[in-house]
């Protein structure tokens, strides 16, 4: 059996943000037991990853990260003509990817304890994101 | 319903190529409708990744980044004698990954518009390439 | 056809281990002969890769690459009460990924000569890893 829904991300501010719930509510009304869910965004400077769902700071500490390591307006970037936030995006949502995959078993999704998703905003500016949610199970 | 399909990616130049073409080509064979696709690449110094379709300074400014953040010639390297663009080869194929995956709806890749899917070539001299596609929809 | 089957891994040293052999021996026990393994590890400190499978030297040298690519006590980290080694953790496990996919074919995992699946162990004690596999297939 194979369930498929596209949602739309409210615009969120640059930085990473906990989006379980959202996705949780699509996998509950697929009425799919067990099976595998993959939750893929349509963008190329937006991410999705699995990190951790309880401290704030962590999230914080994420956008530190990827914006020391990946650095805006580094002489050898060519595609810069959209800003100097966008680069820096591209190279970011392919660090983390475009896609999230987990399991299902008894029709909810089956995280780790400590386990969230997260919608990594890379650019200043992003706009509504849109999420394509692909279950396959029985 | 599951499709699956070995394809063979002739020799490329290191650097990011874009390959969105022969994937999709696979996809629309199978027949399937609605489901996901996992794209797999069987090598350890070569990546896949979903990115940017439209400007080809972006393909560059890819390699230009992994470059510099995963350098050559690290005195730290152990595993250095199949050259020195080995290591950081397989350094850069796990920070990129070895598969890309999906949606199909509508019989067709579903991907945002300006997303294609890049081959990441990291050897100086890789050779051909082995792609597996699997399909499981209906 | 779906399976699935929670395993448990004894806790491993900081660093990388390949762990091909228990995670083929869950997928012949499955009895799908073609199809995608999803493979889930249920933690934001640890996380699963696939690189090269014979050098132990490669092993060695991911951890160095990581360690120096994500440097414990960076004055930025806010998140910093778990000790040192905990917010690279979380880094490390959204750059490389809390799962792995390939296909199956003839009933076994279908990875290139020289792939193997790392088990990247980010905490100094990180205890037993719980991971979920996950085979769609026929």
């Amino acid at each position: 059996m194979i369930f498929q829904k596209e949602i739309s991300i409210t615009p969120l501010s640059r930085g990473f943000h906990i989006i379980t719930d959202v996705i949780t509510e699509v996998i509950l009304s697929s009425g799919i037991m067990t099976g595998t869910a993959q939750v893929f965004i349509l963008h190329t400077s937006a991410s999705l990853t699995i990190n951790e769902n309880t401290d704030p700071t962590v999230l914080l500490d994420f956008e530190s990260y990827f914006n020391q390591s990946v650095s805006e307006n580094q002489d050898y970037y060519l595609h810069n003509y959209e800003g100097a936030d966008d680069m820096p995006a591209h190279i970011k949502a392919s660090l983390l990817g475009a896609s999230v995959h987990f399991p299902i078993s008894f029709g909810r999704p089956r995280l780790g304890t400590w386990q969230g998703i997260y919608l990594g905003e890379h650019r200043n500016d992003g706009g509504s994101r849109k999420i394509i949610i692909t279950i396959n199970g029985e």
